[in-house]
């Protein structure tokens, strides 16, 4: 193969917009995966992601339909799919919601995407809580956004609040705030009344509010209220990766102020023409009761890991939990005696087996003190996890 | 449902981001399939993707994978399947390429996403022709780029050239030049003194090229040279949407440079998680010698459709035809007294039941005199087609 003419000073550098930081949980993975291809039994803590597969339901109407083209569908989806979503809302929240106003997405982030672009100016300020899915500030840099930290912590169940938000309005401008309920990397949620102060906080600003609901059915005391209960101006970020155990499939949706539709759906036949077939097909058939019957199921699985280690951790050391209210993780505040939380992740890996996600990708400041359990896989795991995050603890002490 | 405590007049608009020009080949869509509704008999001419389904290696594969996870992959891909991608350009090109090179991407449409955030600043400016893929402009302006207009014509071949991109860097400086052989909407393609040239003079302008090879596979001449014969510092976007039959899968990959790898990988990472996982397992059994077989045995039938309407279209009156060396379009060129072809084509659609894809979508200029052809259907399809385009030509005249 030929080299390029241009000489080694001359070689384009990657952008300024691809500098993203990278996330602390690969390396865990990759070093979990390394000791598991040696031969070591690790219990992976670290991933964000149900260990089954996709609803049967889901997976028996795909393969139903593998004789078919499965070409491009419209940009914003299966109708019989906006329409099922849309009654998903009736069903949960009571909702009377137009199925017009619902938009298959390729995944969240791809709805994250297309209500960045839609929604905001490059060099518009998005104010978004710290903990929080480290993704929301790389894609709105890439977009062109300022991300702005809103330091939540155990007074406001790490959650954003008026007060936080209003105290960086007065250092700035703030166009739109992004809050997820549950949150992850806490689990915790708003209740019906923080929800709504926040949204009209958020509305007395002139600011747009982005509720990532991607955690909804994943509740353990009550279900999370949605934010279209207060306005019907939030833009309603959600997915089938989650409750409905889909993470590769790559489907989700989202819901926007009737306005926007026509905007987002220009957006989005160019930037990704249309979201996977083979999984709209699939996520239809996840929507149906049967469905819904074995995903319950699981839920009271996730129940039995997360009583089990709320019973554990914190008799082994671990007593400072963030509220666990939904979604399927433990934020756990380490002991100051015990450090750093990347060096005691990779100590916890490689002397415990247990592969955990220290906090530094879900707060650049005070993660190191924090680290991350997913309970989503196997109660055998779990409880092998927590024995040995116990013993680890022990040991040390 | 509540309504928005925001007087109507302090509603978010949508951005100025997006507002995309709306595709004329949607309308096209939208009345064809309103026609066919009405029980109209339409050839549908005007969709760029192949009727069939994907090859019957791949469903079968997907088939069997059904009651596995398919849970998140790494965000570049299947190792197997980007070695298997890879492979390909050692067996079309010669090329020994290293498997690490190669991103699997969510269609192609996520690779000039990706490469256009990996490789440019806001603001940088992008060539490429006019006549062109429409989103090629859409994507980079969402993504605060300035597409620069390079009008290719007959001379041209409707194809970049060095001329035309040095006229364009007397202008004001070019930071890239995106390239697509064969090209949407004509077919034509760049040989390999003209890809090798065109690579020349963008390196010269210490620009970035990016080669839309998403038609490879098919062509009805000689094959189409890759870019990566010519300089390893190309980023090459494809697709198995095209050749491989996969629109609705959404699955592509892109090549770039080593140092580039890290960078796309963490903003793949935030941005699309991975691309589908049932589809890249699809894909991997797409690139078996079966598949191979069968989708070469479509190209013959597509090439029957351009033999057939290469034929019939002259003679009928539409004479001037770009070069259609490769994918599955013809770009007619209407004569003066046929007018507008928007106007044309909405014509052709309502009074003799072809629905064709008006030029101004991929040329805002000149695209009001030219007509594609989608000649990807089944052979007696596009033969009825001719014989009713023939007919409103003749009875026009």
């Amino acid at each position: 193969m030929s080299v390029s003419r241009l000489g080694p000073s001359a070689l384009r550098a990657p952008s300024g917009r691809a500098a993203v930081a990278p996330f602390q949980a690969m390396d865990v993975m990759v070093e979990a995966a390394a000791l598991e291809a040696e031969g070591r039994d690790i219990v992976r803590m670290e991933v964000g992601q149900p260990g089954g597969a996709a609803p049967e339901a889901a997976r028996r109407a795909l393969g139903a339909m593998l004789e078919e083209p499965l070409g491009y569908t419209v940009a914003l989806g299966l109708p019989a799919l906006r329409a099922a979503i849309a009654a998903l809302y009736q069903e949960r929240h009571g909702l009377d919601l137009d199925p017009a106003r619902v938009i298959v997405t390729t995944g969240s982030s791809a709805g994250f995407q297309l209500a960045f672009l839609a929604l905001f100016e490059a060099g518009d300020r998005l104010a978004m809580a710290d903990p929080g899915y480290p993704s929301y500030r790389n894609i709105a840099r890439a977009l062109g956004l300022e991300p702005v930290r809103l330091e939540a912590g155990w007074p406001e169940r790490f959650q954003p609040s008026p007060a936080l938000l209003e105290a960086a309005a007065r250092a700035g401008p703030i166009h739109g705030l992004l809050a997820a309920s549950p949150a992850n990397p806490t689990g915790s949620m708003l209740d019906r009344a923080a929800l709504g102060a926040l949204i009209e906080a958020t509305e007395a600003l002139g600011a747009a509010f982005i509720s990532d609901e991607i955690y909804h059915g994943l509740h353990y005391e009550t279900p999370a209220p949605c934010a279209l209960e207060h306005s019907d101006e939030a833009f309603i970020i959600n997915s089938f990766s989650k409750y409905f155990a889909m993470t590769g499939w790559r489907i989700g949706w989202m819901i926007a102020p009737e306005r926007f539709i026509r905007p987002i759906e220009r957006l989005a036949q160019n930037l990704f023409i249309c979201p996977p077939h083979a999984s709209q097909t699939a996520a239809l058939a996840a929507l149906s009761p049967a469905a819904g019957r074995e995903l319950d199921a699981r839920r009271a699985g996730y129940a039995r890991n997360r009583a089990h280690l709320l019973g554990m951790l914190p008799a082994a050391g671990l007593a400072r939990i963030a509220p666990a209210d939904g979604a399927f993780y433990l934020y756990a505040e380490l002991p100051e005696a015990l450090g750093d939380s990347g060096v005691w992740c990779r100590r916890l890996l490689r002397e415990a087996g247990v592969a955990a996600t220290p906090g530094l990708d879900f707060d650049p400041i005070r993660g190191a003190r924090f680290v991350r359990f997913s309970f989503a896989g196997a109660f055998e795991r779990v409880r092998e996890g927590a024995e040995r995050v116990e013993s680890f603890l022990t040991k040390r002490s």
